[in-house]
């Protein structure tokens, strides 16, 4: 753990790295520079590397999250990555750039939330820097062990395959959009959005049962997108009936007009979209894996396939380019 | 490599990636959202892990430094971390939060610059991602494989080591100090804060001839500072004979009276600093290697004393805070 003590004035470097080795359970890996890790590699399947940053007023609002929820946060959008390739999440590195306004409160707070995410998952943080900037600047780091022999790609979507995900989409955004209108009413839409979870449980039940090849990712910017790219990259038609992905009460209360849109677009559910064997799909729990729509053969270009009652949407290239650009726009 | 395009809303996300992979020679573990890395652990010695993030105008301006020279210093600054504990560098991962004013070339060269010192090093770039904000900020995430069976920490110097560097410091600082005045006179200094090396090298050569544990870290912060630190965690006292510190022509000529402040306080040479046994030091290239001083007992506290001529300075922690804090501030 490094800390620019000379950029961060507000207090002593030494005293920085004591506030973050008093809030983490375990501190062992930080102190140094380098953190040294034995990852268990007996079976020798590899290791997955992933990052993420989140940046002041573009990712999040002071004034909207709290440190605490921030740091939680900021780990769990890390482990998804992990979850969506099935790997047991081992360490974390959190790089921290810190405006002076910012004080030993705020990295207290950060860090247990840090921490709780990393108690509940058994992941060591393992260093990181903290330095000064204009602007709060989080950057981590996350690395998990292979779980299986099989490989999860986005490639890997078949004709025939299942298509399901682990929950409700659309409330994070709907979250986001009354926060953003200050409208604190409805507590499960804001945490969805402040305190979202990675999906590592049930990330394990599916690497418990699957034992072939399958294609997976989260849903972290959008529902839409993630069909849009398992289509693109397997070549495939996904053909997803709407009435069947879940989607809270509270959502469509509140956006009855615009939750359709808040489902396929809107991101940052962090809940894990596969596709998978009828067999396979089988042996799942209903109350906890969503059967959406089935993988097709892709007649001419791959494309998604929505049906809403008796409306067929479809999303190619060009729907895909406009909508990633409008991020919450109607439909 | 995650490219959160809505983000970055000058150029498409699969262009931001193209741009990416042609610039790399070896692109292979980027293009999904986690890289699966498989080092060799077949001895098992474990993995060396380092972060660290660069903002603009706290740690770099963009009107002094190119985009490739920000590629390259943004990589070496970790790899230097991995060089002070003689760890083989394998993998990086890139996180670059862009302003929407830098465009395309800039992702272009600056990734020419990571190219650049990841096939020098046989680096793999994987993964990290593109978001957007306000300022440019870079976190660069490294990891590499343990080589020895010894261990390398601050706490390991011991009375009667001999204390040495591996290059000339101050040079970095007096390079900041002649940009900040926009003063080009000084190719050799100006690079040396622009394009500073890990010493990889070295690192490699300590490696190969060192079968015990011993002290080293980087200089990043200043030599100073380093030595404050060894001496601080092993409970030693530093002596250091000002006169033996390699210090270049160009730096005594342009900065004649504050070079040796530079030298002491300056920080981001990325030498090693490092205290071996005098039967190692013997083995050592005199031309690549300098021996600076000797650990000594301390008698009451841990400190650095450094011989200038007949005047003695010590830095005990008094002194270091207040020159730590006081970045280029004269003795």
């Amino acid at each position: 753990m490094k800390i620019h003590l000379h950029l961060v004035k507000t207090m002593k470097e030494t005293e920085y790295l004591e506030t973050i080795k008093k809030v983490l359970a375990d501190s062992s890996l930080i102190g140094d520079d380098c953190a040294f890790l034995t990852p268990d590699m007996t079976k020798n399947n590899g290791l997955y590397i992933t990052q993420d940053s989140l940046v002041e007023d573009v990712h999040f609002k002071l004034s909207t999250t709290t440190p605490y929820q921030l740091g939680k946060k900021s780990v769990s959008v890390n482990l998804s990555d992990l979850a969506a390739v099935c790997a047991e999440p081992l360490y974390i590195t959190v790089s921290l750039s810190l405006p002076k306004r910012l004080n030993e409160q705020f990295v207290k707070d950060f860090y247990r939330g840090v921490n709780e995410i990393c108690e509940k998952y058994n992941v060591k943080v393992a260093g990181g820097d903290l330095t000064g900037s204009d602007k709060l600047f989080i950057s981590i780091c996350a690395i998990g062990r292979k779980t299986g022999e099989y490989n999860i790609s986005r490639k890997n979507a078949k004709p025939g395959d299942i298509i399901v995900v682990t929950g409700c989409h659309g409330d994070s955004a709907g979250g986001l959009s009354l926060l953003e209108k200050n409208d604190k009413s409805c507590e499960r839409l804001i945490c969805a959005h402040l305190e979202p979870l990675a999906q590592i449980e049930k990330s394990k039940v599916l690497s418990n049962l699957v034992n072939q090849d399958f294609a997976m990712m989260d849903t972290s910017d959008g529902l839409a997108d993630a069909l849009y790219k398992i289509a693109h990259d397997s070549g495939v038609l996904m053909e997803v009936d709407f009435e069947a992905i879940p989607v809270s009460e509270q959502l469509r209360e509140k956006f009855p007009d615009t939750y359709k849109s808040l489902v396929l677009w809107g991101g940052e559910d962090y809940q894990l979209l596969l596709c998978i064997k009828p067999e396979i799909y089988k042996k799942l729990d209903k109350d906890q894996f969503f059967k959406i729509g089935t993988v097709q053969k892709a007649d001419i270009l791959p494309v998604v396939r929505i049906k809403d009652n008796d409306i067929l949407h479809t999303i190619d290239l060009d729907v895909f380019d406009k909508k990633s650009f409008n991020h919450f726009g109607d439909k």
